[in-house]
C-alpha cells in the first residue's frame, strides 16, 4: 500500500522519540503475525456484497503478539490487564490479574471470534508443550476482540484454528503491516476505516532509555468526535455515508503494551491505565458500548513455568517517580500515534451489503491541521 | 443412582431452611441442564485406560444453567461476578461487571474446552436472535470451568457444540441431577469424586421470604482439609491412591448463585463474596492453583435488550440490613451443602491412566459426625 | 475578582449546552461552601514569607459539597467513586464502594488536614443526628484532598473543624466561588495558579434532559503539557519560577460529580470514570504521584438511614445506550472546562519561601488560541 | 491478667507450628503498642454508667504495629490491603493500592476516631521527618477502626494525638497484650468480650522457613454463631444481656497481617483475602453492617524513600505453588487463632448505659469441645 504513517505526514505526537521502527516490535523479542481474510462481497461480483451468515462477506481475521520467542508458557513474563468500559469479551483476564504473568501469545480478532480464537490459542500451546493438562497445569489464553460486523459477516465466525495458527507462524519481530490486516482488516474508527496500528516511545537514557511499544485494533469513535494533535476534525469532515448512530458510537479499542523495563504487574496495570489518555485526545470518551481493554507486558524477566528456585532476586523499577513518569507519556503518545497510524495505513473497503468504510483523506486532514497552526 | 443427598443423610447445614427441591431451581424459571460425556478407559476394557489426548478416557460434560424459560438475550437478568482466586479461565466476566446484566445462559465444562464451550452459546444466541452481531450488538456469554483432567482426556476437548445444545434442549426446572453429570463428570473434590451439587435456602417472610439456590461444580480441596460441618473428616479418613499434591492441591471450583430477591448488581456481588464462606467452611483455602469464581443473578426483574423507556422503576432491595444479612447467610449455606452434595452424590468413577476418585464413603463420614456429636 | 470564566473568553468546550450557572448547582438542590484560609507570608511584611511550620503563612481552605439541603445522614444519596491514580489520601472510599450511597457532605482540603476535616465532618454529623454511633450506625464522611505545600504551610493543617463548620453553614445553591477559594486557596495546575472551578452539561431532551455538574480542586499537571481546546499551551508559554519539576509533575485533582439523573452505583462509577478524559484533554497524564480521584452522586433519589419498606420501586436509567453516553461525554467536558474555569479564575499568589504561582495570562492564552484557529 | 490463650488451653487451629510467641511479633523486626483508655461509668459509682458523650463512660483506645523499628517513611515496606466488606472507615487503603507500601505504621482504634488518629499519625511522621510536605511529598498513614459504641462513649472520640504517640512510643517487640487493650478495649466479639488477639504460624522449612503473623481487632459476628474448632458454641452458649440484634450482628474485624516472606503487593493481596477464611470458620457471615478489612505487610525488603537506583533487584517469591500455598493456609489458620485469643484473654468489661459484654466462659466452652471430642 502506498499509504504513509502519521510520522512520514508530519503528524507528530507528543514530545518523546519513536524507536527506530516506531513499531510495538521496537521493544527487543516481541513478534507480531496477522492472517487476513478477505473473500466474496464485492458490489460489483455475482451475488454482491449481500450478507449471507456463514459465507460472507469476509472481512476480518486474527493479529498475534508474542513477548518473545521462546516457549511463553514455560518462560511467561509479568503482564497485567486493564479495563477501560468492559462491554467487551476479552478473554484470559482473570488469570492474569490473579498471578500478574502472560503465558501464550496474546491474539486478537472478531467479537464473535473469540471462542474459537481461545481454543486455538489452546491446541497450539498443547502443540509446543505436550503435558499442559495432563502432567502439568492448563494454559491461559488470552484473546482481545472487536466487534468488525459493519463490513464483515461477523455470525461467521470465519477466522478458524488454521489462521490462528498461521498468523503465529508468520510472527516477526521486524516492520509490523498496518491498516486493514489481521484483526484490524474489517475495523471502522471514528467513522472512517480502521485497522491495526502501532507506534513506540523511548525514554531517555536518565530514565533508563526503556522502550515501550503500543499496538491497537482501532474500532472505535464517533466521526464527529475525531481529532488529531489537538484539532476537531470531526467537525470538518464526515465520511461518505457513516455507519449509523449505533454502529457509529460503538465500537472498541484494543490495546497491547510491551515494555523492556522491568516493571512487576502492579506497576505494568499502572502503566496500561494511561492508554485511556491517548484514546481521549483522539476524541474518544471510552463510550458505552464501546469495549476498551489493555493488555500490557515486560519483556525484562521471563518467570519459569515450575521455578527451581522459591525465591529469586528479580529487577523491578525502584524509581517509580522517574521511570513510571516517563512510561505513562509514553504509553498515551505510543497509544494515540498507534490509532493514528491504524486511521492513516487503512484503505476504503467495502463489505457486507453494501457498506463501504473510506480511508481517512488524508490530505483533507494535513490541510485543517495546517489551517490550525499543527503542521 | 442410590445415593442419598447430605440433608437426607441427617447431615444439616445451617439454619436457614431449603426450598421445596433445595436445589438452585427453587429459584422460580431457573432451569439446569447437563450432557454427560463418558466413553472408553475401562481398565478391563480393550487399550486399558491409557491415556491418548484426543482420544480419551472422556469423562466429561456441560452444564448449563438459565435465569428463565424466555430469550435471555432479549430479556437480560441482573448478574454480578466475583472472583474469588484468579486462577482460571472464566468466560464473559468483563461485560457481567461493566453491565450488572447476563445475557446468556451459563455454561459449566472443563477448563481446556471453555473456548469450543463459548462459542457454541454464540451460536445458541444467533440461533434465538438472528439479529446479534448483525443489526443489533453481539452477544456476552459466560463460561465458567475446572479441569477435570484426573480422569479425563482434557486435551481432547470433547465438548462439542452438539453437546451444548443438548444441554441447553435438556434444560429443565425441577430436579437436578448432581453428582457425576455435566461438567462435574470427571471431577474431584477433596481428593473424593466430586461433582455437580445444588442446594437451596429460603428467607423468613419478615425478611421478604426469598429464595436463593446455589449449583457448584466441585472440583477443590485437599483430601487432609476436609471438614464437615466443623468435622475434620480429613484427619481420619483417606482416599486410597490420592490424586498426587499437584493436583490435590489445585482444582477449583465454579458457583452459580440465583436469586427472585430483586438485588442490583452490586448486591448481588457482595452476596456472591460470601460463596467463599461456604467453601472456607469445608476446609477450603482457595488454594493458589485453584480457580475459585462465582457468579450471581436475580431473576426478578428482566431488563429489555432495548429498552423503550429511557428510565423504569425498578424494584430493588432497600432494608440491606436486613435482606441482605440473611441473603448472606443463604449463600454461604447453600453453597457449603451444594458441595456436600456434589461430594455425596458423586460415585466412584475411573478414568485416564487408571486413575480412580472414590466415592466419598458415607458410611464412615456418618460415623465420624455421630463421633463429634454431630448427627 | 475581575476574571472572566473559560466560556465567557470564548473559550468552548465540548458541543453540549451548559446549565444556567454552568456549576455543580445546576443540579437541583447540590450546595457549596467555601472557608477560605489566607494568613501572614507577603513578601514585604515582617518575617517576610519564610515558612515556619504551624505558623504559616496559610494558603488553605476546606470546600464542601452537599447533595441536597436535608439531612444527608438520613437521606442517602446514591454514589460511586473511582481512582484515577491513587496516590493520595481519600477518606470514605471503602463504605461508598461497598453500599453505593453518599450519607455526609464532601470536603475538599489540604493533604495533610484530612484527619482533621474528617473528625470535624463527624462532628457536624454528630450534631445534626445526635443517635450517630450511639442508638444507630456510625457515619462514613467522604475527605478529597490535593497538596497545596507549594505556597502553604502543609504542615501546620490550619483547617480546623471552624472553618469546616463555617463552609458548612455558608453553603449554598446558585453562584459558586472559584479560583483562589476554599480547597483551591492554596493550589498550582499546570505550573500556574489553580484553585476551584465548576462547570456543568444539560442532556438534550432525548436523553432525558439531565444535567451534570462538575467541581475541581485543580491542582495537577506540568506547565510544559497544558493544552486547552488541544492547543499546546505548554509549549509556548511559562509561568516565571515554575516549581521544582517534583512538585510540576507532582499535584492531584479532585473531581466531584453530581446527577440529577438516576443513575444506580455502577452506572455513576462508569460516569466518574470518564473525568479522565477531560483531565487527559488539558495535558494530563495522571501523574505517578498524582492522586486523582473521583466522587460521583445522583440527587435523584434518597435513600432512607432506616427504610421502612423492605423493597422499593426506584428509577433507574435504563437506556444505557443513550443517557450513559450522554452523561460520558457530559461528565468530561464539564470536567475540562471546570479545570479551566479554575485557572481562569484564580489569580496570582505568593506564598511559602517567596514562590508565587502566577494567574495563567489570559490574553496569551487567547492568543495562542487565536493563532490556532481555535477562537 | 490470669487468662490462658486458646492454645494452652488445648484449642489448636489447624496445623501448621505457631512461632515462639505465638504473635505477629514473631515476625522479626515487628513491633506492638497500644494506649488503652478505661474512664468512668462503673454502675456503682456516682453518676452510674450513664452515657454522656463527650464525658464518657471510656472504654477505648489505640493499637500500633510498625513494620520495623526504622524510620518507615523513608524505608517503606511492601504491602497490600483488602476488603472483605467495606462498610467501614479504613483511612489509607487508596495509596497502599497504587504504590503497594506501607510508609507509616498502622493504627486501630474505634471508629469516630479516626480522623483524630489518623491526624496523629501525620504529625508523628512529620516528627519523625521534617521535611514531609514541605521539601519531599506528604505521608500516606493507615488507620483501621471498628465500632466499639456499645460500652464506650464512641461520639466523645476519646483517643487524642498523645495517646496516640504513647502507643507509638510504648511499641516494642516481644509479647503483645491481648483482650481488653488499645484498640480492642470496648469491643464485642461474638456477643462476647471482645478485643485484641494475636498468632503466628512458621513454613517449613522446604517452604522457606517463614514466618506469618497476625492481629486482629476482634469486634464482629453475632453470639448464635459462634464456632470454635467446628463445634457450635453458639447453639450452647448465650451471653447474658446480649447486645441487641443491629449490634450484635454489625461489629467489624481489622486484621493486619505481617510476613518476612519477599512478597510483592500483589502477593500480599492474595495472601490478606485469606483472612476471610479464619473469620469464616469461626462462624463469621462478613454481615452487611460489618467493616472487614485486612492490611499485610512484608518485612523482607525496605523501599527507600527516594531510590539512589532506578532499578533494583528485590527477592521475590517465585514458587508460589508452594510457598503462597503455604501462606493462605497459614493466613487463615493465624487470623482464626488470633480471634480466638482475643476472646480468651478478653475480660468481663462493663460500659455504657449499664452493657456488660461477658468474657467467653472458657470453661463452659472447653466442656463443649470435649463434648464434641474436639478436646
Amino acid at each position: 500500500m502506498g499509504n504513509e504513517r502519521a510520522r512520514a505526514l508530519g503528524w507528530i505526537v507528543g514530545g518523546l522519540p519513536p524507536g527506530t521502527l516506531n513499531a510495538i516490535t521496537d521493544v527487543p523479542g516481541v513478534q507480531v503475525g496477522h492472517t487476513t481474510l478477505y473473500r466474496g462481497g464485492e458490489p460489483f461480483t455475482p451475488g454482491g456484497s449481500g450478507l449471507l451468515p456463514g459465507l460472507g462477506p469476509v472481512r476480518t481475521g486474527v493479529t498475534v503478539i508474542l513477548a518473545h520467542d521462546g516457549n511463553i508458557f514455560l518462560e511467561k513474563v509479568r503482564a497485567a490487564v486493564h479495563t477501560i468500559n468492559g462491554f467487551g469479551k476479552a478473554v484470559g483476564f482473570e488469570q492474569v490479574r490473579e498471578l500478574g504473568v502472560l503465558e501464550s501469545p496474546v491474539a486478537l480478532t472478531g467479537t464473535l471470534n473469540v471462542g474459537l480464537v481461545a481454543d486455538a490459542l489452546v491446541q497450539a500451546a498443547i502443540q509446543s508443550k505436550h503435558s499442559i493438562g495432563v502432567f502439568t497445569s492448563t494454559v491461559n489464553v488470552v484473546v482481545g476482540e472487536t466487534h468488525d460486523g459493519y463490513l464483515n459477516d461477523a455470525q461467521g465466525r470465519h477466522v478458524h484454528a488454521e489462521h490462528v495458527f498461521a498468523a503465529l507462524e508468520s510472527a516477526a519481530q521486524g516492520l509490523v503491516a498496518e491498516g486493514n490486516v489481521g484483526a484490524g482488516t474489517g475495523t471502522v474508527c471514528f467513522g472512517w476505516k480502521g485497522g491495526i496500528g502501532t507506534a513506540s516511545r523511548v525514554l531517555p537514557a536518565n530514565l533508563g532509555g526503556f522502550t515501550l511499544g503500543a499496538l491497537v485494533q482501532a474500532n472505535f469513535g464517533s466521526w464527529r468526535e475525531l481529532t488529531i494533535l489537538g484539532v476537531p476534525i470531526g467537525q470538518h469532515l464526515s465520511p461518505k455515508n457513516p455507519p449509523p448512530h449505533e454502529l457509529d458510537t460503538g465500537g472498541s479499542i484494543m490495546v497491547v503494551l510491551a515494555t523492556d523495563a522491568p516493571l512487576e504487574s502492579r506497576q505494568l496495570e499502572r502503566v496500561a491505565r494511561r492508554a485511556g489518555v491517548g484514546i481521549a485526545r483522539l476524541g474518544g470518551y471510552y463510550r458505552h458500548a464501546s469495549g476498551d481493554f489493555v493488555i500490557a507486558f515486560s519483556t525484562a524477566t521471563r518467570i519459569p513455568h515450575q521455578p527451581v528456585e522459591l525465591i529469586a532476586a528479580l529487577p523491578v523499577v525502584l524509581g517509580e517517580q522517574q521511570v513510571l513518569d516517563g512510561m505513562f507519556i509514553a504509553a498515551a503518545e505510543a497509544v494515540e500515534e498507534a490509532a493514528l497510524n491504524a486511521l492513516c495505513m487503512a484503505q476504503t473497503m467495502s463489505g457486507r451489503d453494501g457498506h463501504t468504510a473510506y480511508a481517512l483523506p488524508i490530505e483533507q486532514v494535513s490541510e485543517l491541521l495546517r489551517h490550525y497552526g499543527r503542521l
